[in-house]
Order: structure tokens, then sequence, then C-alpha cells
């Protein structure tokens, strides 16, 4: 016979690799703390239920406890002939307290156990990711406030588009970030939802409690049908698409950090603290932290990918596919945590190049909507304004000169309506403060959004 | 000179496949009737705050209406050399009002203006989304309701596990619909939100009202970061992972149809209206839509990994790139819309082979675990519960019967604790009944669920 | 009873929506030229063997030759009512000969049939594929044995590294689409064997004569398992695959044109031929093509991770979810071909600007490996020569002055190894033509591999 | 100053965390022997070309066979201060021999060091794969030729379709694994190239000897340019790709396994060894590692994702991001190879039940195309035949009947052309036997494949 807690009707026994392939131990040993922390619930509410004896539940609580400063100090072996967290730890409970151990299974099952171990471990760390965005949006505000005035070429197609505060740009992030921990938040209410007490799929037969245990484990909600409560994956693939979302923002502004330290736009210096150098040329000083952000993205992503690749076509109520969901969800946890806080490590120790920024505006075409805006201004059908001003542009490209540095004879041969005012509106400080309705980068605006912001950030539940 | 409208300093002409390579018109037609919306809203600001004469916000308005009636018509042809959607509807538009068309891009550029068109068309369209799932949650509310009493086997890893009832099966999916219904509602939150006024990146520097504009085009919220308004698609991605979760609960319900559809389950038979033939074999009756939905969630998984792909690393504010965001979008809206219906109309219209579902829960071995409880309620450690019955199960596998058919003297040689009042237990009936606990499967339970059920319907706002 | 051709045992009949959704002749249409091809071939060996007789096979034959008339004239209408191109095709020619046409489909089925087709599609369709990057690595021989001299700063982290040659450079990318080459040219291995014969997955019982049709077509090998031959996608897989690794080196170069025609960079001006505008911002000139097919590379993957889905866990032998692998290769090659050929256009239109590209190797610490080679000939282990130059830099940077700007003694006082001979080693030209290692950046390096190249390419099947 | 190797130029010094999220070590460790494999066959060419002097090489080199033997003992420590395993292993070095260690480095970058590492690795384990493949493929052509005879139904969407051979069934298995075979084998191709000697990016100034270290390293091919050399991953990419579609074939005969495996098919059994219990229900024997691979497939697609999403867009040459390629490889390499083993297992222990697959081919309607077939054969078009048998099977199904069960008169009511000769061609060892084309499924065909099988096992080189 099988050596197996499950093992009463089986008479072979499988080779060692296999058992290894089956087993979760190997990346499930994360849920130790939640597998205990479920299973004191448990006991507790089967004692108090009288579906065993109050000096039982006493003795296994006791047992459970020990395991926890056991845990706590790092004393625990896990082993693969335990195949996973679960039979690990009964078995961990039977040596303490012996066969009585045997009676905290009852009226659950490993398929609603497992679940309940891994809902409360992302319930546990959403609140720490929500912390973490909101950091960063703090470092955000502060650089924005600091930046409110300081003018960069905005781009759009990597060219010059116009000029824009780069306080303004931060706070697009900012706006991003928000956006990120709504998604997050909202990923708490399908995640705050108690499986245990669905049993293997059917519920039980025993008259347990499922509101105590709920309670006890500060769980908002219950799980209404046994079967959606084993196989329901839905958090999870909440908490992967968000992660995705979140690391598309971040690998945009990671690629921005790493083009602006470039020696050619050299409009950021990153701290040497997150820098790198290199094994053969001393001069180099890369943006790697950035660089590896950019790059998680593709192991984030394909956890999304493959978790959904698991899920899609599964039959009910709980088939071993469901073991890929817990390490990949892991990983993709400490990715995004380490990777949210490296950005404002990054962003909150760079040096901004302010005044390599602003000149980046004045020898380009960047203010060549304000010449058409002008135009249009002063009557003429944006459509006319727009090829006007092409026409300028392409002879100052092709003469070497900006708009500012034509001469009023030069604007008006290319259309009589422009006078002497021009010259004002063409500088991109004025490009920038003009742009004054509700988004616009004005330097007014950056500073009201970051009050916004402020408050937003007050207002944050974490 | 190239006669595009933005072609003011190119001298070079492109090869018509460039042209069409590059040109969006073949699927953002779709957005038509979106990007007049939006420019009715925009031309009606523009005079309202003058910005333009109220005379040429007039004969504007008349013409876009004029092209309204066109589209709802048919009328309307579009270019290729026109590039994109907003460039046709200008050409149009000339053609019919001549020169003052070119006044209407005022104080707008198409990276706002393409945002606001796609934002309108999910925004459009999310509420037909959630319409669709309430439908087919209703239809599971009534089956599950006639099937409350249905027994049938419920299943893990493809075993027989445990009686359940058929409506309780049931439910389970509407409460996975459920969380579809509500993630497309939170989608609603990102998606409406105007962008028109970002204009190219930065705002412009004429004096719009953006809440005006939003109000007409009943938008609850508004971009408050140019930047961010035209490089933001998370209301996109949030779609299509949505969509992809609802998938994943489609195609393992199709999964199920198809299995239980078989020869050898034979639970149910899809109607003809939604089987097929073969072009072969006469007796072929397939399950093709079932398996057509199951298949599709291929298409949209790859299309949220498309547009991650897309989006990564991608530069404000906006970059070409970009455009590729729309046409997986539309296609996925038609996949799941349609997908949504066909299980509708799958699930309203098939047999259920009841008795057939039944008979297969009376000689297995699915109430192994009544008897494994009824120890543990005996005083047995479940431990020690599940080997005894574990060792009875191999005995009735070997000698072929069931744990019903076995003599009380052969049950009381496993474990002498097993009484004559253990066979009413074994019923498959009563194991379901028993299972009282909230989200158990009893028939009671089942008929609770679904008035809480139709509570939840009656409460969705469409 | 249904009307449907497969309808014999069908009572119902479906409303016109689902039958539209069911339907694939919306794509399948594509196949239209390659269904008539194999069924030319199958009617004439179903003649030969005298399984049905010649006079009927004769009839067959000329309407399908009358088909093909039509097909080339674009007279032939589609109906969705005949669901796929198969049904479409049997009932058009059904119409030209009347029932005998019924004959056409003995010994055979959809299954294979469809197989048959999609193979016949994607073989046709290679050596176009094969043939446009021949062409694109044609364009980068010449441009870089043009540019073989043509000096500029080698990147990694996007820093300043070591000088290369620009003709170095190019010469990475014709390396890759080799290497790309190499992977449709091994695809075709999968693609070119006959599914036909297979029937709906037994084979048959006709005494049909596949090698006869294999020839025929054109195939060099045949199915030997009937079940693989109808449920094998692996040559769409391949080439998807192939597809996606092929859009990585495109998008790769892509993100380099797009950075070198910045501003900031300046390396390079696309022609306008293969740029756009804007439609507010007259002066810029956007890379337009570049990007899209970046942002392509999303639907490649996607469509990739799309038809993984499909076929995961997919029974034998046909189900109706593979009808799903269609309509993504058809619009992969079509991105593909397009992407490969905008990449030619742009590549060999582009201007150069070489004296900017050497300028930038002139003023920074690119040469810092020179200076720490030279240390290490001196006889300095490595990373002590390593050390030494990087505080030499980091003194550079702090004063402002470049390696070679450094006098003798400043040198000397880091390391007294330094000699005079050093000032020639610290030359950008220098740097680049000493390294002459097999497959280093050395000009004379960069002309032999432009002649390696175009032998490689004179060897190339087409 | 930094303690860092690299540290040169740099003041400041990092957090911990931030060290360890940028450090490889936790997972590059893989790569220890390959990087000593690596090292040595370079100090040996420093040595040999005079780089480094023969003594100083002989010191290195002894070092370096020390560091084996202390890996192969177990005796390594690595540290995450030392970020990767190349500077992990050069601080090893150096404690053991001194400074002279640091020549080691000369004429090389991690850059081209990783890549060779890289490439070592996985070609060293290709050939595993091969072998694994191999073996899978045997145990199934000794299955097939087993079960030549054993008839069971085939089928298409999960209907009964025709009888076929299980060893045909099985051999379509066979066929895949073949392609599988092949593919891997291609792989080779590109991963047997060295990349060492393009240092950084840009080859190097010493006068090193490529072929030799090539040689030594039993590389049959060397990168021909240097950027390429350090960028390449294309041989992890068609790794990764391989490894998606031998998961597809190894999940879709886990489903079929799985699905053989249940009450209602009861076809197979699988052997204790490759099954496992539940916690819970004593009856139940779960196709576990069926379920595991099935599952897995996700973390492959997952994983292939994962590294196209890296690679896309990134510049040339070396860029932090490639650090995310090495541990979902490992992964992916550990998963395959446990997979095919855990396949072979299963499929060699498991127990067929012949007499439950062939009774399913005698009461169903799997011959209405052998009914078909006789009526074409009898000279009615396809077409018809095909509806006569449609109308027969319908009142089969309504009067409960099977085919072989109605009498002739019932049969010649549907058409005349149907005589006493009917009955043997409906039996389902006729319908096999008769399938002799090739790829059909007679059971002299299997025989036959199952040789041409083992000729093609003979021929696979390991």
């Amino acid at each position: 016979m099988s050596d197996k807690l499950w093992g009463g009707r089986f008479t072979g026994k499988a080779a060692e690799w296999v058992d290894e392939f089956g087993a979760s131990i190997g990346f499930d040993y994360h849920l130790a703390a939640e597998d205990l922390e479920g299973s004191l619930a448990h006991v507790k509410m089967l004692g108090h239920q009288g579906i065993i004896s109050q000096a039982d539940a006493d003795e296994i609580t006791t047992g459970l406890h020990s395991l926890e400063e056991d845990l706590a100090a790092g004393k625990i072996e896990f082993s693969v002939a335990n195949e996973d967290i679960h039979l690990n730890m009964e078995a961990l409970l039977t040596k303490k307290i012996g066969p009585v151990a045997g009676k905290l299974h009852t009226g659950r099952s490993r398929n609603d156990q497992v679940a309940t171990d891994f809902h409360l471990w992302v319930k546990h760390r959403l609140p720490a990711v929500k912390e973490a965005i909101t950091e960063l949006q703090a470092t955000l505000l502060s650089l924005a406030e600091e930046h409110a005035g300081t003018i960069m070429p905005g781009y759009t197609h990597m060219q010059h588009a116009q000029p824009i505060s780069y306080g303004h740009y931060l706070l697009a992030y900012f706006e991003m970030f928000q956006r990120d921990f709504e998604r997050f938040e909202f990923n708490e209410k399908h995640t705050d939802k108690l499986p245990l007490g669905a049993a293997a799929l059917a519920g039980t037969t025993f008259p347990i409690d499922r509101e105590m245990v709920a309670e006890d484990l500060n769980f908002t909600d219950i799980y209404h049908n046994s079967l959606d409560a084993v196989s329901d994956r839905d958090f999870a693939l909440e908490f992967l698409s968000n992660a995705s979302i979140l690391m598309v923002h971040l690998s945009r502004m990671a690629e921005e950090l790493i083009l602006w330290g470039t020696y050619e736009f050299n409009y950021i210096e990153l701290s040497d603290n997150f820098s790198t150098g290199s094994s053969i040329m001393p001069q180099k000083k890369n943006a790697d932290f950035a660089e590896l952000v950019r790059g998680k993205s593709g192991h984030v992503f394909g956890s999304l990918m493959g978790l959904l690749t698991v899920m899609k076509g599964l039959p009910l109520a709980y088939n071993k596919d469901m073991q890929e969901d817990k390490a990949a969800t892991f990983a993709v946890m400490d990715t995004i945590l380490a990777s949210i806080k490296v950005f404002t490590g990054m962003v909150s120790t760079m040096t901004v190049h302010k005044e390599r920024m602003a000149a980046a505006t004045k020898d380009d075409f960047s203010n060549a909507t304000e010449l058409a805006d002008y135009l249009a201004t002063k009557g003429l059908p944006f459509r006319q304004a727009h090829a006007v001003v092409g026409e300028l542009v392409l002879k100052g490209i092709q003469e070497g000169k900006t708009l500012n540095e034509m001469s009023l004879a030069e604007l008006q041969a290319a259309d009589s309506h422009i006078e002497d005012d021009v010259y004002a509106e063409l500088e991109s400080e004025q490009a920038v403060n003009r742009r004054t309705s509700l988004g616009g980068t004005a330097v007014v605006n950056v500073l009201n959004e970051v009050n916004r912001g402020k408050s937003i950030l007050a207002g944050h539940s974490l």
C-alpha cells in the first residue's frame, strides 16, 4: 500500500522523480503562514460548532501555534514526499500532537484549503502594492511641483512637437499610477472572499459556520457556490492583468529614463546608486535598473498569458492544472513590488538637467503650432494656417533658421496676417503658459494638479 | 509638394502600397459615427466660445449632420488616400461645405480626436456587453431553478467525486458571469473620460471649454493631463483583459457542453439550431458553436497580449504604434457579444437528460465521502476514516460492488462503528441534501441562491 | 429538414446570426484558388483510378476550370449560407454542372480538404517571404559596403560604448535576417506535406492514389497518418513563430531608425516617401512606418499566442476550434510581407548623416576601452587597467576633458606605463580598425563580410 | 568609491535590496559549469596567442580546474554582492590565485561571456531533449504494434466518427513528436555558434583566435558579427517556440488520457505510480500528472511570450533587459524534460481496456460513412448517398436501432441499391481494414508504419 495520506486504495509506489514532478512544496511553501492562519480559524469553528470536541480543538490549536513559532524561527523543514504545503503541515502537526491532528481536516478538503490560502496570500499583499504605488505617486508629485516651471520639448513620434512643462510630463505618470491604484483596489473585491467550507467541491455535511470563519480571517465576503469557490482563479487573473498594465506604465517611463540619460539627450542623470558600470568599458554608466524593469514586463505579461492558458477550457471543479496558478503569482508580486520601489528610488535621486531641457526648445520648430494657432486666431481656417506654417518650416530647415530667427518680412511673405506681436508667442515659455485650459501644460495648471494630486493621495485607503 | 493635409513641408510622394500600409481607414471606419458625434460637440463648443464665428459653426454643424445622414444611409465611401477616418471625414465635409470645414480642426489634433472616438466607441458598447451577460445569467438562473433537484456526479480531475445538484452546477457559472459583469462595469470608469481638448499632447491655446464638450458627449470624467489623455490606452487593455477572463469562463462551460454531449456522457443534447453536421459522416451532430467559442478564446487572449506588447516601452505622448489598438478591440467586441449570445441560445434550447445524470451517481463510488464523514461523526479522526473507506473502495473495485451493495457484515469488517443507518446516507439524494451549509449543493440552497441571483440581476444597472 | 449539405439528420433550422457566427467564408474565401487547385488534382485522380467515370471526371474538371476563370475575373460571389469555402465552391460547381458535382467529394472530407488548402496557401507564399527577406538583405549589404568606413558610436545600454563601423552595424541585421531566411526555409519542410486522402480522420475505403495527387500538387511529402493529417497545425505554428522572431528583428531596427532620426541623434533622415506629417504641427516628420512595424509585432506575437491557445489540449482529430487557425495566419502573412518591403524601402531611401555619426565619437569616452587594452598590453592585469581608466574617466567628466585632451603628465599620474604612443590609439578610426579578429568591426572585416554576404545570397534558393 | 569590479568611476553605493534586484546570481548560477568551461578555452587561447604569458595562463587554468572540482563537490557559495555568475567566478578565482586572475578577462567582456555560457548551456541540453523524445516515440511504437488490431471509435468534435485502430491513433502522436524532434535538431544550428571574441560589442584589439576557442568548445560555427553575437537570442526564442509546440502535443495527449480514464469512457487506466488520490474522497484516482503537464503548457507559452516581449524593440547591442532571457529558458528546459519523461512513464505503464474500446464501436453510428461509401460505389453521387444515410441515421436514433440492426427491407426502403452484402461492410473491423490507402487506419498499414517508425528512430542522431 502507498504511504500517502490519500493512499488507501493505492497499491503501487511512484519513483522519486515522479513525486518531485508532481509536488508543489517547492513553491507553495510560501503559503505556510496563510495555511496555519486558515487552519486556526477552521479548528476554532470546528470546536465551537461541536464538530470536534473542544479538547481536541484546543490541542490542535496549541499545536498550530507551536508551528507558527517554528515557522517564524525558520525551524521548519518541508519534504517533497509530503507533496504540498497542506500535507506537510498536517505531517508536522501529527508529529507534534499525534493522531488527533487528523481531526483538523474534518469538513474541509485540500481544494478549498488551497483556495483559502491563496486568497489570503494575495489579500495580505495587495495593500503593500497600493502603498508602494502611493509612495511613487507622492515622489512624482513633489518632483512635479519642483519642476512646474521647467520647460522641455514635448514629443510625439519621438519628434519635438510642442514645448511642455517637465512637471506636466511627470503628472502624466501620476495619472497612470492612479488608475493602477484603482485597479488593485478593485482587485481586492474578488480577492476578499472566503472559499473555505466548499470542501472538495460540493460543501460538507458537517454543520460548519462559514460566517464565523470569515470574520475570524477578516474576509468581507463568502463564496456562495462551492463549485465556484474551488475552481475560481479570477482574482489571480485580475492581479496578473493589473500587474501587466502597471508594467506597461513602468516600462514606458523606463524607456524615457534610459533615453533621457543618453549622451544625446542628456536631460537627466541617474544617481550612482541606481546605475551600474561595465566590466570592460570604464566610462559607462548604465541605467540597468530601468532596463531591468522594462525587461521584466515580459515576465509579467507571460505570467498572465500562462494562467489564462491554464484556465482555458478547464472543466469544473478542480484539476491539477490549477497548481500552476501560484508560482507565477508569487513571482509577479515580488517583481512589481521591487519594480515600483526601484522607480521611487531612481526618480527621487536622479539629477535633472533643466537648462539642457530648456535649451532643446530654443532652436527647433516646436513652436510651429503657435504660429498656426496665431494665424487661425487671425481668421485663417486652421487647415490653411497649417499649410502656411509648413512652408515656413521647410524654408527654415533649408536655410538653417528657426521661426523666431526669420524677419517679419520673411514671415509676412508667407502670410500677410502676421504682425510684430508674433515673436512673443513663439517663445517656448509663452507656448507653455498659454495652454491653460483644463489638462493643458501651463505652469499654473501644473501647480493646481499637484494640489489635486495631493488630495487624491490623502484619500487613498491603505 | 505632397497633397496630404499635413503635407506642407513634404516634397516627395509615396508609392500607393506604402500609403495603404500606413492607412488605418480599413478598420477605423468603424469609428465613423463616433467621429461625427465628437466633431459635433467640438464645433458647438467652438462656436459657443467664440473661437470660430457662430455662422461658421452652424455651417459646419449642418454639414456634419448631413454626413450623419449619409452614413446612416450607407452612402459614404472612404478612401485610402485619406489615410484615416478623421481625414476622410474632413475631406467629405470640405466637399460638402467648402474650405470653412478647415475651421473644425481648430483647437484639436488627430491625437485627442482618435482617443475621443475610441473612448466613445467602447463606452457605447460596454452596456451591450453587460446586457448580454445579464441575459445569459437570467437563462442560467431559470435553468437552475428547473434543475435544482436534478442530481448528477460532481467532478474533480474529471473523476466522479460527489453527487451534486445540476442546478448548483449552473449557478457556479452564474457567479463567474457576475464577476465578469462587475469587471465590465468597473471598465466603464476609465472609459468614461473625455480626452478631447488635449490637442496634440499639450493642450491648446484656444479658450476651449472641455466641461461643455464632456456634458454634450455624456462623459462623466475628463482627463486632467493632456499627455496622459492622448497616450492612455488603459481602458482598452482593461477591456481586453476582462474579455479574456470572460472567455476563460465561456471556454470552461464550452468544454463541458461538448463533453456532456458525447456518446459516452450523454447528459445533454444541443438543439439542431446550435449544432452542425458532417460533410462525410451523416450521423454526426457536432457542438460546433461551443467549440468555436472555446477556440475564440485564443483570439481574445492573443489580442490582449498584442496590445500589451504594443504599449510596452512606448515613449509619450503619441506614436503610430498605437494605431494597432483598434482593430483588435473592434474584433474582440464582436467576438464576445456573439459568443455570449450563442451561449444563451445553446443553454436555453438544449435538452437535459436528467435520468442519465442521476443514474451516473448510482453505480459509482461518489458516495465514498459520505461514508468517511459518517465514520468521522462516529468519532474516528478524519484521516483514519479516509483510510478505512479507501480500503473498502479498493475491495469494491476488485469485487465489482458499490458501497451500497456491500453487506453490513462486510462494512463492519472494515470498521466496527458502521451500523445499519449507513445505507440511507449512501444515497446520492441524501448526499446532496445534507450539504446545507452556505454554498453547499443541497436543493434548498440552490433555490435560495436562485432567489438571491434574481435580486442581483434586478440591481444590474444597464 | 435542414437545407444544409450535411443536413440529412437535422430537423431544426438556425437563426441567421447563428449561421454567420459559425461561418468561415468571411475569411476562408482567401483559399478559393487553392480549393480549386486541390479539387482539380483530386478529381483527376478519381477519374484515373476509376473511382468515378472518366466522363464524370472530365465534366467536373471543366466546371472547376470555369470557376477558376470566374475567380480570376472577380466574378464569384460567396454566401454565408454556404458556411465555408468548400461548400461555397461545391454549390457554385453544382450550379454550373448539376448533381454530378456531388461526385467530387468522393473519398475526401472537409477535414482533409481544408488542411490541403491551408498547406497549399502557406506553401505558395513562403517563397515570397524568403524573397522579400533576401531583397532586404541585399539592400543592407549594399549600404554596408557604402558605409564600411563610416564611424559611429556603438551602444550598449544606449550609452556610447566603443566606436564601430556603421557598415558593421548594418551587417548585424544582415545576420539576423539570414537566420530568419533559414527558419522560413525549414518551415517549408513541414508545410510541403499532402494531407488529402486522410478523409475525415481515418483514410478512405476508395482506392485513391495519394502519390499521384501529391505529384500533381507539387508536394514533396505525404502525411503517413490520417489522424495527424487532419489535426496537425504545426506548420502554421512554425510560421507564426518564425514571423514573431522576424518581427523582433524588424522592431529592433525600427526602434533605432526612430531614435536615430530624432533631433537629438540626427544620424539619419528618412525620405519623405517613408515619413508622415502632423495634422496640427507642421514641422513634424514622423517615422510612422517604422513605428507601425514596431507596433505590428504585437499583432504577430498575439496571433502566435492565439493559435497556441487554440491548439492546447485539443483532442484528435478535428474540432471546430481549429477554424481559428486561418484568419490569423492570413493576416500575419500580409503583415510580414508588407513590413519587410517597407523596411527595404525605408533603408534604401534614407539619408545617412555620416559626419554627425563620426563627430559623436570624438568628444565622448567611447575610447576608454582602448586605454584599458593599451594598459593590459603593457602588462597590467585587465581588472587593474579597468580601474585606472575608470578614475581617469571620472576626472575627465569632472573637469570636462576627454581622454585625448588630457596631457601625458595627467595620464601618467594615473599610471606610469602610459607613453606618448597612447594618443594614436585613442582615435576612433584606430579603435575601429584595430578590431580585426573574426567578427570585429574593422573596415577590412566589414568589406570581407559584405562579400561573404553576397555569396550567401547567391546561394538562396528562391 | 564603489567596491564593484566595474566601480572605477562610481562614487555612491546602493542599498542592499537594490543590488539584490539587479543581481542575476539567483538564477544564473546554473551557468557555473559552462562559465568555467568557457573560461578554460579562453585562457588556453590567450596563452597560446601570447596575449598573456604561458605562465599566467597555466596559473589561471589550474585555478579554474580547482573551481571545477569545488563545483562538482558542491563546495561553492555564490554571493549576491558579486551580482552574476561571471563576477562571482572571478572573485572566487582571485581568492584562489590572487590578482593574476584579473588577466583572464583580457579580450572578452561579460556580454560575449554570458552569450557563450548561455549557448553552451542550451547546446549541452538539446541532445537530452532529443533523446527523451526518441524514447517516448519508441514507447508509442511498441504500444502501437501491440494494439494494431485494437479497434476503437475515432473522434471528430468528440463525437464517434469512424472506427479506427488504436495503434493508428498512437502513431499520430509518433508523427507529432517526430516533427518536434526535427525542430529541436534544427534548433541546434543556431545554438551551435560561438559568440566569444565579440567582447563588449565590437570585437577586441587583442590578437585572439576564435577558431581555436570554437574547436576547443566544440562549436561548429562562429558568429561573424560582434554586435549580432552579443545581442542575438534567436536560439532561445527558437527553443521556447519549439517547447511550446511540443507542449501543444503533450497537452492534447494529456487531455485524451484524462478523458479516456473517466468513468464514462473507461478506455484506459493509469498505473498507481502515475496517479494520485484525494485527501477527502477515497475512491478517486486522478490523472494528476497528465493534468499537470497540460497545465504546464501555460508556463511554457508564457515564457515564449515573455522573451518575445523582452526582445521587442530592443536597440543593439546589449541591454540589461536581456538578463530576463535565462530564468525562463532554464525552467522551460526542466519542464519539458520532465514532462516527456512522465509521458513515457504513463504510457508504458497504463492498462488499455481493449474490449471496452471495441464495444464502443458496436452500438453507435460510426459505420455511417461505410454505408455512404457503399452507396457511392453503387453509383450514387456522394452528396446524395450522404443524404440517404442521414435519413436512415435519424430513423435509427428515433427507433433505437443501429444500422446493422435494420432489416434489408428497411434499408432498401431508403435506397434500392442496398443489397445483402452491406452488412459485412458495416462491421467496424471491416471499416478499419478497408482503409488501406497510404495513411489509412487499416491494421496492415499500422504495422507497416511501425516498421517505418523504427527505421526513423534508428536514424536519429543523438
